[in-house]
């Protein structure tokens, strides 16, 4: 992943206010938050499916989608990758990837 | 994100084979890429939940989960952050952002 | 199906404000609606799963976890039966089954 | 609901194999269960979503959509409504509604 989250958010959020006529990205963030949480799910859902049908070439490209609209949800929110990183880190921290084992699930 | 996700990943798929009883990781893959696929879709929901409830902390909280568990089914399925980084690349550099509202959308 | 989700629908609404120790759709109902809703969401994921997987039994069972949670987040969120299938019925109505694919999605 | 659901199961089975190009349920059913599962799963996260939002009118018409695409996915996959109710009323008699909390979840 490297670089490449942080490259295509800057990029996601740059369409914030554009043109809805002129980009994908400026459509889905120009019909809001439920609109952008709906696609988001539906591609989660072909991820889950491709998965599933033990298909890599499909669930390489539906991780793709999964992570392109995650990110369009996160600007869609007003959220950054950095406060999704600092959750990630914090864990690590605190007891490695062990601690979600530990959470309180309601 | 920088690399912190190709961190986790490194982190997690070294847990394949693991001990289940001292990980959460090596227990969810041990379970097998269906039970995988079905923590992500979980998550995922949950993700969308706090979008719609306008909770940015609870859905940067939510993405976390999200990520890992991505992460976790990708190497569950056997698949590599650097297939998904292709794919991610192969639609910016043929027509940009833009490249999914020209696919067929079956 | 016959009368049996109504039958269903009556236990689990007589359930609201019951005791939630002593009920799992009474601590459910307690729970609010977006853990009503994050519970019917799970459950939907395994139905799509168990179809994936061509498993007709674990189907059988996920689409009844999945009525039972839909008829939940119904009495959570305060809509009857009755509203669900007087659109299912209009739909019927106008033009039958083949009505949604004339409707607009957006 | 009363016989609401088995006239439509009856009516959405009978368009198993009839011209895809005519029926918007023929067209799902021609395109095999991961497809009919899919729409199921874009279904259920957009009642998540109305229910969410507390739109109760939304939640209705997503609800009408969820059961359609639930049955479309049960003709899909060669299960009949009384397979759902046979589990749904063996859960009633065993333990009433309690029995899920009782069951195992993985």
């Amino acid at each position: 992943m490297s670089n490449a989250l942080d490259k295509l958010f800057a990029t996601i959020a740059a369409r914030k206010g554009s043109d809805p006529s002129q980009s994908y990205t400026a459509k889905l963030l120009a019909q809001g938050v439920e609109k952008c949480a709906k696609k988001f799910g539906e591609e989660a859902t072909e991820a889950v499916i491709a998965a599933v049908q033990k298909d890599k070439t499909e669930l390489a490209k539906e991780s793709a989608d999964v992570l392109y609209h995650l990110l369009v949800l996160w600007a869609a929110s007003g959220i950054t990758p950095e406060e999704v990183y600092t959750v990630l880190q914090s864990r690590e921290g605190q007891s490695g990837l062990e601690e979600k084992a530990s959470r309180p699930k309601t």
